[in-house]
């Protein structure tokens, strides 16, 4: 029940439209007695700079999920970027600090990686193909890369942020391969869809899914249905799959410790989660 | 159920913690069915002007409850205040017109009339004190003003507030007989306590009630308790009353028509609010 000593978690982001995370954290914040709110908050990317720094001029506000189109943009907006942020290129969580200033992290690789191992599926001596390299994708590359693939693929219909992800990673993870390629999925353990497509119901497969092998893990970071036509695809090639809300369940326990609140299991939360409402 | 269709009222004050409105709201857009929710948002006044303009920069805001400190610089930074605002020399709702511009308005004295005829407290031709020449005071004086009181006295521990409140109700309602006075009740038909006192447990009554005619209806709209220690000691001289939250109820309708909602009358809004939880 909202009143006034109710803290805020801002989610902000545009379009809010597929936000999942305040039928997640609010139920979980009840089940605990928090007097705290996740609230989506619709801010076009013009407006956002001016946005984050009013929002974190509140008072009772205790933190931000930053989602697209502005984790990128965040990392330049923040006053001090975890290593974390600097690898990815972006930020997804924004906090203050004691001493006032704009603190940021990013733990959309740290929840993919999480998911993945908590399933078996191995990331150490792994081949992965990653399509999508905004800030998802980086992400999602340099949590793998702290975990020794044996080769990391990116792709990218825009192949100077393909590049430029791979450059991030060199200097961060010198011990990794990385490759900037194209999206044919042959050949890898783990194939990886961190671009946007599969978000609208007339979206084209990212990846061309007749080159898939039974036994490649096939993941999605969209997250506007359950099964994305990818997954879908890939089930029936009798792939193991990682839907996106496994990402998103994986790294809210690192959020909720973030933020300074009582943590617990992705399993808790994701029963907890009132997704249909 | 918030989610990413969820659209926001904005009530911003500082310090929020005697807020209702979200416990009023909530409720009632739940009865309806209707996909909003009020999330109280602590600004402090240096930060509000930048914070103003970047709450409503989102997309998904539906308009803004505006309540202490910052009614009357609202009147300044709105692009169109209403005659109600002007007169009020306040604003506390505010909403984005369709061309873009930002639309303020005031309801406090509106839903303080409303409460008292509602009793069958007659203004017509009635002798009133407001003591407190803030905004809410000064929505009160242009809201009763309207309705042709014999006159009104004005009182507040800052004179010159008064005396400013005085000169706009002789600009807007020339035919109304003001005064600025001290805070003696004895002779009122109506006496209201519109300055903070009463919202922290040691402060003063804001007037010495042993002056009080058990006919005088006494009105407070210090929310922070149902029963202030002035309404307390005015209901045991045997005085009417109304308490604050009367003020806020009949506004409420108010409001819901002036964001666009489906309005209901102030009982069922009272019925459904969940005050103590």
């Amino acid at each position: 029940m909202i009143n006034g000593h109710t803290e805020i978690i801002a989610h902000i982001g545009f379009p809010t439209h597929s936000f999942k995370s305040p039928q997640i954290y609010n139920p979980y914040f009840r089940s605990i007695g928090e007097n705290s709110v996740v609230v989506p908050l619709a801010c076009e990317a013009r407006d956002y700079p001016q946005f984050l720094r009013a929002i974190f001029a509140l008072r009772n506000i205790r933190g931000a999920l930053v989602t697209m189109p502005h984790k990128m943009t965040t990392l330049n907006l923040v006053d001090v970027a975890s290593p974390a942020a600097m690898v990815a290129g972006a930020c997804n969580a924004v906090k203050k600090g004691a001493d006032g200033r704009l603190l940021g992290d990013m733990f959309d690789g740290e929840g993919f990686s999480r998911a993945l191992l908590r399933k078996g599926h191995p990331i150490k001596g792994s081949k992965v193909l990653i399509v999508g390299c905004g800030g998802v994708g980086s992400a999602i590359a340099a949590a793998l890369a702290a975990h020794q693939p044996a080769m990391l693929r990116l792709h990218d219909r825009q192949a100077e942020s393909a590049h430029a992800l791979a450059q991030r990673l060199q200097t961060y993870f010198p011990a990794t391969r990385v490759a900037v390629t194209d999206n044919d999925p042959a050949g890898m353990d783990t194939v990886i869809n961190a671009s946007p497509l599969g978000m609208n119901p007339d979206d084209p497969l990212p990846l061309d899914v007749q080159r898939l092998a039974p036994q490649t893990l096939v993941g999605d970071v969209v997250m506007a249905q359950t099964l994305t036509p990818l997954l879908a695809a890939a089930q029936q090639r009798g792939c193991p799959i990682q839907i996106g809300t496994d990402m998103l369940f994986e790294q809210i326990p690192v959020y909720l410790e973030y933020f300074g609140y009582p943590s617990t299991d992705a399993q808790t939360l994701r029963s907890l989660a009132q997704l249909e409402a």
